[in-house]
């Protein structure tokens, strides 16, 4: 791989500033106003795709945006990666705290990045970490030294649910055709403690709209009469908490796979620091499900949040009114081997279940997902492992996530492959926040290491 | 009052007509952006106060939005009567639920009101009630039957809570000497059951703010490891009832006076049926207080209610965030003797106090007001009741209500003067809400009935 790597520091400022472009893009999937600028980030990527030297390019066109594919067969024989990740990128809203526009890439260097970063929505999560798979792949390209076949399906809905990414799964399974996929949109403990993230957590999301009077009031004269959706929703969101901490809808635990002592105390191993995370946070304490630490509680135990709230007037000053409707938005993180889809029905029949007569309840469900847990005796991990080891000079750890790619465990029930998730961001790097960035070292890093997983992976391949 | 009466029927089209002039000014108080728009109502109303004839015409400048003040002395010996009300009125919002734009009236027929209302923001609450008094009197001044001396005080920021009004009140003691302070501001019963408001609730209102991290997180990588502020503020706001729906902050009700047995008796009178309340709002059931009706928990029982609640995504779609902030609006309505500033101080302490250490608390006061109540043996109340009569053919009901006028308490105490509440307008007419309007008959009842009070009011002075 010395051609390779020869390129790519040839080629380092070219690669940022292709990057920049990518960023530039808002490609925001949540929000319907964003439409254009999504599908003209799919037309800018099957462009890059072309520039690379991929073959079969195509803008497959589904019910909502489209997934960009493109590959580059050099042997059938030799075996195949198959490269996942997504254009699209989260709203970037509290928009007012970012410290420089999010569509408007700038490099500013940190306390972690040293070196630098590149601030921009998606720098992290997931352009910046797809692209140094593009980079990495043109760098062997060019050198003449790519060791497997390639193939990249890039998705532009994974912030929405990637719903349509499974229906095309489902009916290209022949052209996916692959021996492991690899993908980037995690992250590692540090930048000199790398790490392979093994598992991920699945995920159930609801919007949940609670009425009370058919319309707003004033609160002087129907305050105490009439219950108020507000305090209702409330009531019922703290409801769905014990004193423990633990998620009090019934059958929500009956699933979980609990870890074993061992498991517990190998996990117990991984370097992390109360104080460093708290003070990180700005934060007195932790809070969260008893028994259990921080670093379980955001992995492997499965939990409830309100990722937004809003009724009644939210303008400046004051307004006496008794809102007619509440709203929230709750996710809920799931572990092996619950079902999303049973934990939506499962809190669907819960909520309506402990809501007052004095109200109306109707819960919407959003996109969901399983969870999913890669062995760290295949073939795979032990390639990515070798390959961190040769770049970084010292072996990953293999950590298991709190985070979801829900279509992790889509691609194993359709492709019967297993996902590499070989992530290089930092859990500081403010992914789905504002001021969102990706370290300009974690950037190299990636497409330095990408190569070494080909290699090694064809070799593993031939003498495992 | 022959020649009154006679002077209201013919200019009835043109006392609607510059009442529609008046409510097209976008007067909401609440909201900054509408100061260019306040400050004009208040020259604009100057202008009404020129052309009916009063004296002494002033737009009283102060630390906020001024108050138009007026007069007319036309014999220092008879009695004198402070007419106070507002020109400001409450944020429009939410604004997409409004049938007509709400600062273009427009005149509609309801079931409630066949002969038609007037649809519009401040229609009701207080343009069209404050409104009735400047007809009114110019019907007498015109046909020279005015019996007492008149004031004009109008303020415009009475939904913002009247802050410079005190003020201007505590400066101006010798220019507001009256005998008795006039105001519309309430409602009655229904358009066939007259009623006058002898009690109103006081009020305290704080904004509530709960910070966690200290920046919005993914909640995949962090939810379950760290408080999530719009989970603790759900929870915080459902601990402030307890399970008989009392507000659960200790030391409330330590002041709250409770109404005797025959107090409560009197009460029930009133006519009141749940099915058709509960039918009007659209609801299965009412909720409040145990062991008191649906009237006494909106009158006579102190309550809290959340009038606001964001924090996190509120966007369109799916985000996974876990907040930083999160925030909400909360007033309680006061009863004698509760003290506002105390009740606010309680607030804030046990809000403080009950704060998990994992998140930070902040509690800012808006503004608060005193509960009041009027005497029904008093020379006021009497006139009052002897107007009603006169007009509507029957004894107005006393009756207390579950709305704050702030200021009431304060002339009490600053000007040692009784307010007497003449309101015209009715429960269903969507004050504070999208759709507020103004029945027609109300309009030019309140025209019809306000000049029969000043002539029993004079009677009574002179003859008790």
């Amino acid at each position: 791989m010395k051609n390779t790597q020869n390129f790519i520091s040839k080629q380092a400022d070219r690669f940022l500033n292709e990057l920049i472009i990518l960023l530039k893009i808002p490609s925001v999937s949540a929000d319907p106003s964003y439409k254009s600028q999504v599908t003209d980030c799919a037309k800018h990527l099957a462009n890059s795709f072309k520039e690379i030297g991929l073959d079969k390019i195509e803008i497959c066109q589904t019910a909502g945006y489209p997934i960009v594919y493109g590959e580059k067969i050099i042997d059938p024989s030799l075996p195949t990666v198959l490269v996942y990740g997504h254009y699209d990128v989260q709203p970037a809203d509290p928009i007012d705290l970012w410290t420089s526009p999010p569509f408007e890439p700038v490099i500013k260097k940190t306390v972690i990045h040293p070196a630098g970063a590149i601030f921009a929505r998606g720098a992290c999560d997931d352009k910046g970490q797809m692209f140094m798979h593009l980079k990495a792949v043109e760098a062997m390209l060019s050198s003449g030294e790519l060791p497997c076949n390639v193939k990249f399906m890039i998705e532009g809905e994974e912030e929405v649910g990637s719903g349509n990414l499974a229906i095309f799964v489902k009916e290209n399974k022949e052209k996916l055709k692959a021996d492991i996929i690899l993908v980037s949109d995690t992250g590692m403990l540090a930048n000199d403690v790398p790490s392979v993230t093994t598992g991920l957590r699945g995920l159930s999301y609801v919007e949940v709209e609670v009425t009370g009077p058919n319309r707003d009031l004033h609160s002087g004269l129907y305050g105490g009469c009439v219950a108020n959706p507000i305090n209702v929703l409330a009531e019922m969101i703290a409801s769905l908490h014990d004193e423990n901490g633990k998620v009090n809808i019934p059958g929500f635990y009956d699933r979980v796979v609990e870890l074993t002592d061992t498991e517990r105390q190998e996990m117990a191993k991984a370097p992390f620091s109360h104080e460093a995370y708290c003070k990180a946070l700005d934060l007195k304490e932790t809070m969260g499900e008893a028994n259990y630490s921080t670093m379980e509680r955001g992995s492997i135990r499965p939990t409830l949040d309100v990722n937004g709230i809003w009724g009644g007037y939210i303008g400046e000053g004051a307004k006496t009114v008794i809102a007619s409707k509440a709203f929230a938005k709750i996710s809920m993180r799931l572990v092996p081997d619950q079902n999303p889809e049973e934990i939506t029905a499962l809190f669907t029949h819960h909520f309506n279940k402990i809501a007052p007569n004095s109200v109306r309840v109707l819960v919407k469900p959003h996109h969901g997902g399983e969870a999913a847990v890669t062995p760290i005796d295949s073939i795979g991990y032990k390639a990515a492992s070798m390959a961190y080891e040769k770049s970084f000079g010292k072996k990953p750890i293999p950590v298991r996530s709190g985070g979801s790619i829900p279509i992790v465990a889509l691609f194993e029930r359709e492709l019967g492959l297993k996902t590499i998730l070989m992530g290089f961001g930092l859990d500081s790097d403010a992914i789905h926040s504002p001021n969102e960035h990706f370290g300009l070292f974690n950037f190299y890093k990636g497409i330095e290491t990408i190569p070494y997983f080909y290699k090694y992976f064809k070799e593993l391949n031939s003498n495992p």
